[in-house]
């Protein structure tokens, strides 16, 4: 592929008829889904799929439909012209940027019913201990949800109870309206990406879902789009996250078996620096079941608060 | 279409092969989800279908995934060569039957977790309240599924709790593995075809999801796989539901605007004939929730038992 500009999309029926149109030249078509504020960990995203197929769509949506009212939707970074300027000049190209408006905007058919557009309705499902997402706050009548039942409820999922529901519903939108062959998640969001993983199998969809490995700024934080509401001072504390999981992972590799153990270390590194451990556990890298003793491939996975700033990270111990 | 004998496939690759080949070639492919047992009903989803696509994929596959441990998936009626013989002489003709094992088999590959797979496990989520499927009770690892959150609590739903995730999973795993351009669901279903349209407007698929009208014996019993397990008497006797029904329909019609009066005369007609009540609703078409005043499109949903076998009915009516 020679670099060229990306064409912009913001229509789903045209975004499917360039991807049909396209199948039936018999090229092959890798998806991206991004929410927006483009970082080099994306762009290892894009450079993996350009090894796969012979197309790229790089979609760019924030979706409502993964955060609840009291996250940071409203404050989540966006920036689509500066977006379109890193992928325009990236070598190997991107085909395509997929880029909606509303991906929950059904028209006027089949919409909410009567009497679940009054005002009591949000009340009422949190009082039933429903999950509420903004998608529900908005009343736009959506109410189709992918839950992948055990994965979806451990770690981000105990904090985040809309989180990844509304993952996997807007990863299958994505998939329903571009058609893609590969679809590439990054491992830096690792319960996201098995979730993915196992909701492909569990639904039969024929895409093959790659896992890109987490890319880290030279100081070794892993790169996030949040990264940028951390002051000076914040991001540096934030830097226990990554160094402590590396000498979690040295400990793990001398020799050292008991979770409890390795753990422990962690949660005190990052709680010394003045943050605040949301989880910190170590699971089977495929069942994401927190293990008590370390005899076979785990993930270490951590979600912190710096200010108000929550980030995440994780590092595979292979032993 | 000339008639012709289909090609059976068991195999979802190659199912998904033969789709993409003939949508290579420009056809069109219609799709007709039944679980065997075939009838004059499913018959003339068959023919709706027809109108529609130039090639037609009836699927026969009893869905363990729709039934809960305690209903009647071991004595579901089956007899896959009649259904066979009945399709190779139909006029217009199928393509393909798509017959499939299993289509919850993921191999060993990412299959269920250690912890999940001990015996405690069915008892500990009946416990949490959690809906358990015959997939569940089978252990197989499979665990996502598709909620229509508010079309899927009513009417059917009550009564059967695992029945409409089990049977939008399926769906989409159908869709996913046949690719169809347009599926036929009956109306019978009522609930079940207005959930289909809904998942498929939420989920972004992009298919033209068709509801066939209900087809009824001489004796104005909507036609049922589950008809064969009446015995003359309970026929006889469950032949009040579509009386009682059309009556209803005809108060309606005649200015009867309280449901309530409406529905006490079905309920009652049900009950002198022997048959217990499931439910008896008359909701909007498209919400489906229950009205008090006639006033807008409404559908006369009821399921009532006679003897062992739960029958289900229903009946517009356009005001």
């Amino acid at each position: 592929m020679a670099e060229r500009e990306p064409e912009i999309i913001t229509d789903k029926d045209q975004m499917r008829k360039w991807s049909r149109s396209m199948r039936a030249q018999g090229k092959t078509i890798g998806l991206v889904p991004t929410m927006g504020y483009l970082h080099q960990g994306h762009i290892s995203l894009i450079k993996e799929a350009q090894k796969h197929t012979h197309l790229i769509v790089v979609s760019i949506y924030v979706n409502p439909g993964q955060f609840s009212p009291s996250e940071d939707l409203s404050t989540y970074p966006s920036d689509f012209h500066g977006d379109f300027e890193k992928l325009k000049t990236l070598s190997g190209g991107v085909d395509v940027v997929f880029h909606p408006h509303n991906l929950y905007d059904y028209g006027n058919s089949d919409t909410i019913s009567r009497s679940s557009s009054n005002d009591n309705d949000r009340e009422e499902r949190s009082e039933k201990g429903a999950v509420v997402s903004c998608i529900e706050d908005r009343k736009v009548g959506h109410e189709t949800w992918v839950r992948i039942e055990r994965l979806e409820k451990g770690m981000c999922g105990k904090s985040r109870p809309v989180f990844f529901r509304g993952v996997a519903t807007i990863v299958t939108k994505l998939f329903n309206i571009v058609e893609p062959d590969v679809a590439v998640f990054g491992k830096k969001d690792y319960q996201q990406w098995r979730i993915i993983r196992r909701m492909v199998r569990d639904l039969d969809f024929s895409i093959n879902v790659i896992g890109s490995e987490i890319v880290r700024d030279a100081d070794g934080l892993a790169m996030s789009s949040r990264n940028v509401h951390l002051s000076p001072e914040e991001r540096e504390k934030a830097l226990s996250i990554s160094r402590s999981l590396l000498r979690a992972k040295l400990d793990a590799q001398n020799g050292q078996i008991y979770s409890k153990e390795i753990r422990n270390l962690v949660i005190q590194a990052i709680h010394e620096a003045g943050g605040r451990v949301d989880y910190a556990e170590i699971v089977d890298q495929e069942s994401l079941e927190a293990v008590e003793e370390i005899e076979s491939p785990v993930v270490f996975c951590v979600a912190a608060w710096f200010g108000k700033v929550r980030l995440i990270d994780n590092m595979e111990i292979n032993v």
